[in-house]
């Protein structure tokens, strides 16, 4: 009846399956291996046309777009609510659901840069010409073609950390004097917010540190101290398994199993 | 008490115009000229601070983003509503509000070249640097650069390209058989989209032509047909008054009055 299609660990997929977990809604985890690119198998993609994880299927309806899911969980499953009642402090919220999407670019040239370039030295010529030409959205055929070709440039790279430490500023003076980011109550503000913070802390830490960063890490840690944390953001778990060592292309062609 | 600071015929200017006409809410209009930076006021960032338009200042508290403001004000003023009731068809018009917001940094940049490569000509040197250093995001700080410095290059206007008709066709797809994007309903989707089927339809006609393209121009057609499109989509009314033929940086400077 609820079946969640993910990655585990990857940013949109703690997203989806923190806001399920603080909503105690039972769900059937199936777990897609972005490593062998099983998000672009044809089954897969016949649920999400765009390739990426995560995908929400209830009662036989794919839903796809980690913000659009979270709307939905809260809006079908109301208690306990991650929206906050008051409407100005729910445009907050969703400015910074928004902000943690617009963030997300950035946050992803500099995460395949930092994990994944000794992961791609398992993929031939041959195969990353069949993973790009599998890949069905222009804007993300055209960056895997850019990093498996080269690398991103020097002027991207500085672009996308300008704008994840910009967005890093952002959060810490919003959080000053204040536990949460919209209202007084943890929303979908931070399940947005806090995928995009980790990766940032993960990846380049000095764009987060404790020093300078007292709100952002504080709040981070109320969010980390929470009962949910532990299943959604360790690896380890039956949610978020190793990864292999380094990509192949198998999952484009394996059977995969889907069904909703 | 409602105050709407925007700019006339700007994509997201659009939405959020024409959410409140749609729901017959009133409001203060007070338009901000970009073409000589008003948006980049010190005034006006006390609203927004990230420097663009539109702001929605209700009951003395600034709201921005137009995804979030256009969900506030269904929030706000629930009729007639704009949100499909059913929680599914909700989040497929999330999907669509998102999209849009998606496929609109592929339009900025073909709307700078065709839309302002010429207004440019009225900005000295300097002007150009006291411009971008008003900016307050570091990414539009970038594109503004590349674009006062040189234009854009080959690569980023084929991946905008591509991005557009790409997004066209997930539109003509989605609309094959029915009348809206979501649900059955006018919706917040189809208040997104427009916005950004039209300026592809202005900057790239074959995009989105006759033709090839049948849903989506009858759906145009159908909301170009709504009693508030006259007051949104065209230029000469009080809320969208002429251009200036050039930009100039006089709205940096000048003494902007800004009452909530």
């Amino acid at each position: 009846m609820l079946t969640l299609y993910h990655s585990g660990l990857s940013t949109c997929s703690k997203q989806v399956r923190l806001c399920l977990k603080e909503k105690g809604v039972a769900y059937e985890s199936r777990y897609i291996e972005l490593w062998n690119y099983e998000n672009l198998n044809p089954e897969y993609l016949k649920l999400n046309p765009n390739g990426v994880v995560p995908t929400l299927v209830h009662d036989g309806v794919p839903l796809i777009n980690a913000l659009a899911i979270n709307e939905y969980i809260d809006d079908a499953w109301p208690e306990p609510p991650l929206k906050p009642a008051d409407p100005k402090e729910r445009a907050k919220m969703r400015l910074w659901t928004w902000t943690a999407d617009d963030i997300h670019t950035a946050v992803m040239l500099a995460t395949f840069k930092a994990l994944l370039t000794d992961a791609l030295k398992g993929l031939t010529e041959d195969d990353i010409e069949a993973m790009i030409k599998a890949i069905p959205v222009p804007d993300r055929r055209e960056r895997w073609r850019k990093f498996t070709k080269g690398g991103f440039s020097d002027e991207e790279m500085m672009a996308a950390e300008a704008k994840m430490s910009h967005g890093m500023e952002r959060v810490e003076a919003a959080l000053d004097g204040k536990d949460w980011l919209a209202g007084d109550m943890f929303s979908l503000a931070e399940i947005s917010m806090i995928a995009i913070v980790n990766r940032v802390k993960e990846i380049r830490p000095s764009m987060v540190d404790d020093v300078t960063f007292p709100n952002t890490n504080a709040w981070r840690e109320r969010i980390m101290a929470r009962p949910t944390a532990p299943e959604i953001f360790f690896s380890g778990t039956p949610e978020t398994p190793p990864r292999p060592k380094v990509k192949s292309i198998s999952g484009l062609t394996r059977d995969l199993k889907i069904a909703s």
